[in-house]
This record gives C-alpha cells, sequence and structure tokens, in this order.
C-alpha cells in the first residue's frame, strides 16, 4: 500500500542518513536524556523538506488536525503514546474535553475530531467536543464523511472551571491553534489541565523563536553526529514590524533577504550543489495573512510589495506584519508526478506515524499547504523507527522514515524549548 | 494476512466482549490507576484460551520467548513500550545486557534473541547477549534462520557487578526461567538493575500463587463490569508436596480433583453448557516435570499415578511434585482444522502483539505448548487496542482481540501483585 515516490527510496542524502542510522542507540538515548529535562508538547506535527542534499522541518504545529490522514495501522502507536501522555498528566482522569478550531464546516476537519475522538476513548477516557464559539448555542450533531456522527456543545464556564452540561474533564485539548488570540474563557483555568498550553496559540507563536530553538537542538544534534548541523536546519533572518504601506521595514526585508540567499549560495557552492537558492518570505505568527512568497532574487521584493500592498487595501493581511524568512528547502520527493512532502504526527514523545502531503499543481519550491493539497498516508507504522540496520543507505523506506522520524522529534525538541521559554508561569518553578 | 480462524470471529462470549467494550474507557482508567499503584513485571507472555462460554488465561510467561512470532507491523509498538519501560528504569542507560536461556541450540530460540535485541537497539541501547552458561567459555556467533548472526558471550562477575569484556551494562534482561534455580553469578548485584527480578523465576514462582492473585484481580474486575469473574478466571485448587513414589498426597489429589470437577459441573448447569468438564494437573512449580495432565474423572487418577511413577522411577520427574489442579478450559478457536489458542505479548504495561499457537494433533482440551506447535502471527497491531464500537460483538476481529489484550494485563496485573508478594526485599520499603 506504499504509493510510488521517485525520491523517498533514493536520492544523495545517504550519507546523512547512514550516520543515524549507525548512532540510533546514541539518538534514542539523547532523546530519553532530553526528555528528563523538557516536556515535550502533548501532540504536534511536522512538516519535512528533503532537498535530497539536505532534510529540514519547515513549519512545526503544536494543534495539529489531520489526524484522520493516519491509517488504522498507527493508530496502536497514537493510543498507547495517547496513554502514556494522559498517565503523565492526570493519571485519575476520566473525562476529555477537546476544543476544535471555531469553524468544524470543512468535512475533512470532522474526521479529525471523530479519529482524535477514537484515540483518546480508546486510551481510557470520555471523550467529549466543546466548542468555543459562541455562536454555538445548543448541542449539535454533524454527519462526518465514511459514516458517523460528531457531537459538537457548546462549552460552559463556571469561576475556575471548563466544561459541558454534565461533563466536567479533567484535561482539556486544544485542537484550535488560537490565531486570533486566546478568548477570555480559557483563562485562569488554574484547577485544569489546559493543553497545550495558551502561549503555545500562534497570539504567542512566532515561527523565528521556533527555528532559533531548532537551529540550537541542530547544533547539538549535528555535534552529536559529526555532521554540518545544515544538513538539517533551514538558515532564517527576521524582520519585526514590516509596514509595506508606509515602506517601513522594506530595508530591513531586502538586507536580509539579500543576506540569506548569499549565505545559501556560499553553503551550494560548499557541498557542491547545483540548484537556485531561493528563500521563503512570510509572517512570523503563523497567520497566512501575508502568504508565503517565494523569493530567488532581491528584485522579485518589488512585485512582493505590491502584491502585499494591494493585499493590505482589501484588508485581507493587517498592515503591520512580522516577517521571518527561511531559508528554501526543495522538496525532491515526489509521487507519480505530484510534488509530495512528509509530515511526521507525534503525540508527548512518540512518532506515531505520518503521510504525504502531495500537490499536482505546486513546484519543488513551493508551498504544499494550499488547496488542492492530497494526503496519502504511508505505512510508516510498520516502520517508523524500524530501521534495517544491514540495508545499503538509500535503498530502504524504513531507514529513511526512521531519519524523518528523528527529524520530526527534533523539531518537537525545539518546541519544547521555545514553549518553556515563553512560559508566562515560568518564574514560578525558578 | 489474518489467517482464517474458525471462531475468533464469531462465538456465544458475546455478552462478556459487548460488556467490555462498553467499558472500554472505565477499563482503561481502572488499569491506568492499577499502575500507579503497582509496577508491571518488565515483560510477559499470556496464553489465553476462549471456550467460547469462557475466557481466561492459563500460563503466564514472564521470561517470553517468541519474540521473533511478532510481525513486523507489532515491532514498532514493541520498541514504544522498550522505550517507556527503559525510561523508568535507568533512563541514562547506555548498554543492555541480555541472559539467554542456558541452552541455545534452537534456532527458534536465536531468532528470539535476535528479534529481542532489535527490539531493544531501537530503543536506543547497545545490546549484547552474555550467557551464564559455564560451558559457553568464548565468543561464539551463531546463525540465525533467515539471515544475521546471534554473538554469544560468557558473562564475567566483578565483585559487585555483571557484564561482558569492554560492557558493562545499566540493566540486565533476564530471558531464562532460572527453573534450575537462579545461579550465583546473578546474585548480590545491588548496583545494576536486573529485570525481571530473581524471585520472579520458576524456582521461586508457584503457579498457584499466581492464579490466587488472578482471582483476587479477576473478581475486582467482575465487579467493575458488572460480571461473574469465573466467565475470565480458572478455578483451581493446590496440593502441597506430592510424593506418589510413597503414595503420598494422592488422597489430596482425589479429593481436590472431584472437588474442582465437581464446581466446575456446577458452573456448567448454572450456565447451560453442555460440556464435559476437566482439570488439568501440572506441577506447580512451572516444571515440566510431570508433565500436564488432562483428568476428566478421579478414575483418571490412576492411570496418572502410574504414569507418574514411572517417570519418577526414570529420574525423570523428582519423587516429590508441588501439584496445581486448574479447571481445564477448552478451546474453541481453530485454524484450519487445527486447534489454536491466542497468546498475547505484553512489554511494561502494554499490549505489543501476539500469535496463534497452533497445534495439528491436539484436541481443545490439551496443552498446545507441545513439540509440533506453530506459530501463526496476527495482525494484532493493527487493531489490538483498537475496538470498533459500532460493530456487533462477536463481529469484529478488532473488537475480539481487545478483549484478549484486556485478559493478558489482567494477567500482568496478577503478575505485578505475585511478584509484590514475593519480593525478598519488601520490607526494606515498608
Amino acid at each position: 500500500m506504499v504509493p510510488h515516490l521517485l525520491t523517498a527510496l533514493d536520492g544523495p542524502i545517504d550519507e546523512l542518513e547512514q550516520r543515524v542510522l549507525d548512532s540510533t542507540p546514541a539518538i534514542e538515548r539523547w532523546f530519553r536524556l532530553e526528555w528528563m529535562e523538557h516536556t515535550p508538547p502533548f501532540y504536534s506535527s511536522v512538516d519535512i523538506r528533503n532537498a535530497g542534499f539536505k532534510l529540514a522541518p519547515v513549519d512545526t504545529n503544536l494543534f495539529p488536525g489531520g489526524w484522520n490522514n493516519l491509517t488504522p495501522e498507527m493508530l496502536p502507536l497514537a493510543v498507547q503514546s495517547a496513554m502514556a501522555a494522559i498517565e503523565k498528566i492526570c493519571p485519575e482522569a476520566k473525562n476529555l474535553l477537546v476544543i476544535p478550531e471555531n469553524d468544524t464546516r470543512s468535512t475533512f476537519y470532522l474526521s479529525n475530531l471523530a479519529q482524535l475522538k477514537r484515540i483518546f476513548h480508546m486510551a481510557g477516557l470520555n471523550v467529549r467536543i466543546g466548542s468555543v464559539n459562541p455562536d454555538l448555542k445548543e448541542p449539535t450533531t454533524v454527519d462526518v464523511p465514511g459514516g458517523g456522527t460528531v457531537l459538537l456543545e457548546p462549552v460552559i464556564r463556571s469561576k475556575r472551571r471548563l466544561g459541558l452540561k454534565d461533563f466536567d474533564p479533567c484535561t482539556i485539548l486544544l485542537n484550535n491553534d488560537l490565531s486570533a488570540g486566546a478568548p477570555g474563557i480559557l483563562e485562569d483555568l488554574n484547577e485544569q489541565y489546559l493543553l497545550p498550553p495558551l502561549h503555545a496559540g500562534w497570539s504567542v507563536r512566532r515561527k523565528s523563536r521556533h527555528f532559533k530553538s531548532y537551529e540550537e537542538v541542530s547544533k547539538r544534534f549535528g555535534k552529536l553526529l559529526g555532521v554540518d548541523p545544515w544538513l538539517i536546519n533551514p538558515m532564517f533572518n527576521h524582520c519585526g514590524e514590516v509596514n509595506l504601506a508606509k515602506g517601513e521595514g522594506m530595508e530591513c526585508l531586502t538586507t536580509n533577504v539579500d543576506a540569506l540567499l548569499g549565505k545559501i549560495r556560499k553553503k551550494y557552492k560548499e557541498y557542491g550543489i547545483n540548484e537556485k537558492p531561493f528563500v521563503v518570505v512570510k509572517s512570523d505568527d503563523g497567520s497566512y495573512g501575508m502568504g508565503f512568497k517565494t523569493v530567488r532574487d532581491v528584485k522579485d521584493l518589488d512585485a512582493l510589495g505590491q502584491n502585499w500592498r494591494q493585499r493590505v487595501e482589501r484588508k485581507e493581511t493587517p498592515a503591520v506584519n512580522d516577517v521571518i524568512i527561511q531559508e528554501g528547502v526543495l522538496t525532491n520527493e515526489r509521487m507519480n508526478d505530484a510534488v509530495a512532502e512528509p509530515v511526521v504526527y507525534l503525540m508527548d514523545r512518540y512518532v506515531v506515524g505520518g503521510f504525504y502531503r502531495v500537490h499536482a499543481d505546486r513546484g519543488t519550491d513551493q508551498n504544499l499547504n494550499a488547496p488542492g493539497a492530497q494526503y496519502v498516508p504511508l505505512a510508516f507504522s510498520e516502520s517508523t523507527r524500524l530501521p534495517q540496520p544491514g540495508e545499503k543507505p538509500g535503498a530502504s523506506a524504513p531507514n529513511r522514515f526512521y531519519m524523518y522520524g528523528v527529524i520530526g522529534r527534533l523539531a518537537m525538541l525545539a518546541a519544547s524549548y521555545e514553549l518553556e521559554a515563553t512560559d508566562p508561569d515560568a518564574e514560578v518553578y525558578d
């Protein structure tokens, strides 16, 4: 059932793969020690790009949707991980309240909710779904594609706790990325576990902070393996408060795009890579407001600026944007003729599965997370963390997938550092 | 790839299955709370018999071999569980020493060692295999069927620690059931973790003690579900020190066999079961010395006694035996025409997989763990703990397997109670 993948099974990333395989016990021990010091995010998904010559995470989601794209074979791993996660947080828990996105019109998203409910039910919890959308006034049953229903209920807030009618949960699981800011109804829930915490929401998170943490993680990991961290780390620069309408910040953007393109060019030269460097310009706060732009030359910034200004005029994006400029990582993965990128799903400290995001109309240097994307489950669970030591590097899908699981966990570790750094209650424990 | 199973997919055990399914969150929470108070055995395997009208464990192995019978699909679950187990015991561990059975001539057993090594390597440990067999003087490489080799090395004992040449493990994993008694070389290793502990060996364990604990567990579980514990509990009696040569203990045997047959008959009548009750007479200490005898009537004991005396004369079994008389549980599982029984594998608190033990030449009331048995892996990992709530009871393999996983975990919990009760160091922590 593994789809045909053009580059998943071969490619010049063999040396890194070999190092990763040879170092399996050291890598697993390293993670084990890290998790003694740091708390993994409750769950996460990591978009990975494999350029053939480098392999890097490009986005780490702390409120992953898309659980419905995991295959039935992956579910036992997810359930086992959910059991481990719950046991640490609230072992006596009976009830789990899942808070979905406010917009639940997408049938894919409803399937995701049904899958999350299934996973946590199997892990031993009574699961109900409570919306914080003020428009939802009454319990509403909605059909899920492929059969079954999901019951959405309006949450009820008491002074200290959040629940549903006749339902008082120990733990509240957010599946809502809070990009519009954390609603007041979720604040000051000091008696209940709210996971992930509010500061994991996109109203607080910054991509640049995440990738700063990831840079630190990749340096230490590179040292462990004796490899150049650039092979797994996308470089980036950051421009705070770019206001195109007023022309403010354009100089920062130009300087940083130029500097980053220069750094990438130097690395490409060092490794003899015959590709044209590019960077990706996007909102630092994870919003889609300013879009996701591929830039190959500072000259491209004029067009970008013009397009951006039009969007500001149409009020599609705020006038002021926090901007991250990230090294573009090509994806050389292809499924049939469509460009593909692996997405790794994690629960607690464990890789539980993944799939390929495939887009027929996009190029190898473009964002695939766009309308028209398709999701092709891969039999990750059969193989994720089970490299075949005897195999030639690049020749074994399990080995390649193990490497993806390692990169996914590095990004998750970076998210853990990031959440520690931004924890508003951190001083309490100091 | 699931083999054809005559009764795995239907059968009159539907009501129990329905209760188990309806109670999934309560069951999982109950286990979660139990594991807060009790330590699960490091690993275990449980033989289960499904009579159609009752479902019960008949043997709980704390040094499971046969890991090679798990399918590749089950390995990620085993690896994840191994990670969880190691993390609790010795998170900084680099090295794991596996101590195999002294007799490693069986190629099946070598495959089992290779599989254990694979699982713990993937979990992040350097794994080496050190034999306590005094006949092994030098490192010896042996071929494993299907490719690969296993290196057996003689252990080296220092005053306080056990290891190999240039290999000092934090944790020592016993895959040797110590039925001949714990060798002195394994004693007083107070600086290292020896798992399972010495008192889990068959020189200390008694089946009657295990099933006493299991009876307690099944009563509490029966109460949780509102079902008669007999539906999951094999009744038993116990005769200590039966010496057939001297005719001592025969009366105890006769009385207890008769009493147990009477109790079973009563239960069969209560449930309208049209089967002939039988009991199984076996050594209480897990040795195969006195064999495993099916007894349908006290009159059968004469033949048993005669056969036994002959074996004592031939020195195949000691003259004195501790004897357990256990309610015989039919197995109504069949694969093609051969009688089959499920075996569930557990690591730490998790069900990681299982298979069917199949024996073409044995009856539904006989021990299948005998020469000629075959092992048919089942896709447990796809489904073990993933019941399909919508399905009619008995109609879904995943649901049936979930129930097996629950029974396996009840037996593991009983083993945990048992090990606590027999822990020679227990008073230290009181």
